[in-house]
């Protein structure tokens, strides 16, 4: 295992991070908050360490194989969140460290998940950085490097393959570092949109900015302790319109701008998201109907809801856990699905769900003609069994990590519902679950061992598995 | 689709069930029960039906591929329930007759959910009639069938694995005919060893006889209200022994019978199974010893519901509905796993778990070593791909049917663990669940469209799922 160029690789990231705290600071200068100094703190910390991780492994050789994309991007995400998490410590506003870890970890997964009791104590500074984690976090920090740093695209394709979501990693072109840079420039271009619209419908310019960053990572870390549910409805739609176009494949996007609009509407995952979002938003809107006693709010907060969960997000604007367990059930059905693959969206992805759909269709025909050889196709093109196999190795990994979670925090006094749900919301990249951990709750509750079993959950699902599973492993640490 | 060969055969089975309602019959004869003329009628109308039936459909050609032998199980299993449940109808002991189709279906599959709110005023003709589907359904009516009749092997097998629990049907013998009689015999000895090992322990021989009954088919239902609460140790050791005895898979006792006792006892399937219960039964006691506060009641306790619950026989000595999360936890998870394949238990089987396993290993490797080939061994023979495949596909369909069955009965007003907990007990042929289907409560409160979706959660988890989804789409029925 090339060692020196992990070290190195992830050094530069850590070099990033003071970059973009920056950002923060910035913003706790021009209010003249006192957390300038924790976050001023952290960047030069962020540096020093970078820059002696950088200097120390000047790599020979700069080949790396498909190990090392999984180690350097376990531990850059690790390394990242710890250092991430103490601004808010030093600061002294959230004073435990595993307590700041679990909220960073929560921000760059994009899960949203919170321990803060009284969110609208904390200095804007530091919402701000909470909130811009979730953005970092959602195209993936991996990407950001290559978009910025030159790099030869044999070593990116592994990096590019363990961090951004899906079953498949498509190049949009046939370099790795343009197509980096063409995903954060569609990113930004919609983010800066959603800012306009959120500005438009009189929201301030810093609560535009953080609602921004929570959608377009799909993250859903607000401001209030309601989340959205004290803005306007107008507010409301631009969001749920928002978290949707964030929970769609960027792909779409990239062949619209290019110019080939019929293939970027042929998608069969994006219609089959919208049509999930469509039947579960109606059903829903039916279902609470009875709570609100007004359509237009029965559908607001049923449509809300549905593409806050199904991509991922985790914002609301009603406390869900009061409503019916028949919408509850689907809302957690949904925790699952999650958006598009090459989205910022967590969860098993649409694309996911609709292989492994196919995949059992072929193995009812093959029961009833064992000699017959199925072909799955998918958007048109053939589907080989490589990818097949890996989809329900994927599937079955991820369960077995959820079962896991669960059994890990059971011994919790929360009851089942709540563990099951914050495991479901936390593994997901969701945020708020049911009970215990509903949307008006937290997970302040939860022990330190548990905190940090969620935050695995959390870097498993935003990672998708392997680079945590793998970096954990010894084998892949012990030399040959 | 030969349509006569599945018209002939389901009547041979109607036949056949009204041959084994002599034995209930004589039981309410020998106790003197009003319930004997219910059993009568049944038995006639199945013999009239099954004449009929078979006598209309007399085949012209014999063959029968796996649609057939699918759409044979299927139709037999859904008949069969149907009319077993009508004495319970017709005597009035269960008014109801959907609560009469749930309770058979139940028995049958060898669930042991129960709709009974006092079952203490039951006949005892009709509790043995409950007792005894489970010990028929327990090794499977076709399997009986193919014991007693001649019949040619080419159409057996697809029948024979149509109805067989497990990733791969291994015949014993060359002869299917044979391999069947073998089972049914090693199952009539160890029913007759329980019985014996009850009836020394002082257990009246009803209720050893319907005890055994329950033991032998991994069903569970009880004649008492307590379960096996109100009976001595000895006897809650003995039945803890034979569930785990009878969640093995068979093969082992045919091995030990034929005496190839070093093969039998390579069973990697078997060792891991004691294993599983082992480490969940140690887990438990700790957890639950406080509670006892007497390290043999812990124990006790303990070790009966994990094999109850990991055999999916759900027998209770305890309320375990009131021990923490983390032990109603565990055995949550145990309802999944199951017994092993070739036995009587529900769940997914530990063999299939264990390919799970080993799918999730190859997948890891190949994430790091992409261009590798890893070849699947269990106990000691390479696993071919296709046997793979199943497996992978049989575990996202059965998650799928998990997930419908949880969102078809959510708009139940038990709550989310209930309902979790109900299809989880059903599927898995379990019986109890938790809350509001918990060891000291029952499925009474459901209504008649749950208590269906229900009904077919336990016959998808009995029949391994195809037989019922085949039958119930189209295409297996339009001529090509």
């Amino acid at each position: 295992m090339n060692r020196r160029m992990i070290l190195h690789m992830v050094g530069q990231i850590v070099m990033l991070e003071a970059v973009l705290l920056m950002l923060p600071l910035t913003v706790s200068l021009i209010y003249g908050e006192k957390c300038v100094i924790s976050l001023a703190v952290t960047a030069i910390l962020a540096v020093t360490v970078g820059l002696v991780m950088t200097l120390i492994s000047r790599p020979g050789y700069r080949t790396i194989y498909a190990k090392e994309g999984f180690v350097i991007v376990a531990l850059a995400w690790l390394l990242m969140s710890a250092i991430g998490a103490l601004p808010f410590v030093i600061s002294g506003e959230i004073p435990s460290f595993i307590d700041a870890f679990f909220e960073t970890v929560s921000g760059f997964t994009t899960t949203g998940a919170s321990i803060l009791t009284d969110i609208e104590s904390m200095s804007r500074g530091l919402l701000f950085w909470r909130s811009f984690t979730h953005w970092i976090g959602g195209m993936g920090v991996l990407v950001l490097i290559m978009a910025i740093l030159p790099a030869d695209s044999g070593r990116s394709i592994h990096i590019m393959r363990a961090e951004v979501p899906g079953p498949s990693v498509g190049k949009l072109v046939p370099k790795i570092r343009s197509t980096a840079k063409i995903l954060y420039m569609i990113y930004i271009a919609l983010t800066g949109l959603e800012i306009v619209f959120l500005l438009c419908g009189g929201m301030p310019l810093f609560d535009s900015v953080v609602h921004a960053f929570g959608t377009a990572g799909t993250g859903g870390f607000g401001i209030k302790s309601d989340s959205i549910a004290g803005y306007s409805p107008y507010l409301q739609w631009v969001i749920t319109v928002f978290m949707l176009l964030f929970g769609l494949n960027f792909n779409v996007y990239f062949l619209i701008v290019i110019g080939r609009f019929r293939t970027a509407i042929k998608s069969s995952e994006m219609w089959c998201m919208l049509g999930i979002f469509a039947a579960s938003a109606t059903t829903i809107a039916v279902n609470i109907y009875p709570l609100c006693q007004n359509v237009e709010k029965a559908i607001r907060l049923s449509a809300f809801q549905v593409s806050s969960i199904l991509t991922t997000t985790g914002y609301a604007t009603a406390d869900f856990d009061l409503w019916p367990d028949l919408s509850k059930t689907i809302l957690f059905v949904l925790m699952f699905i999650g958006g598009c693959a090459g989205s910022t969206a967590g969860g098993l992805k649409v694309s996911r769900i609709i292989l492994l759909f196919k995949l059992m269709r072929r193995n009812l025909h093959n029961m009833l003609h064992p000699r017959s050889v199925g072909i799955v196709r998918f958007d048109g093109k053939r589907i080989d069994d490589k990818t097949l196999d890996n989809v329900s190795a994927y599937f079955a990994l991820y369960v077995g990590c959820f079962v896991a979670a669960i059994l890990l925090i059971s011994f919790e006094p929360f009851g089942f519902e709540s563990n099951v749900s914050a495991v479901a919301a936390c593994i997901n990249n969701v945020g708020p679950g049911f009970a215990a951990v509903g949307p008006t709750a937290c997970y302040a509750g939860y022990s330190w061992f548990s905190k940090l079993i969620l935050s695995m959950a959390m870097l498993i699902g935003r990672l998708e598995i392997y680079p945590i599973i793998l970096a954990l492993m010894p084998s892949t640490w012990i030399k040959k």
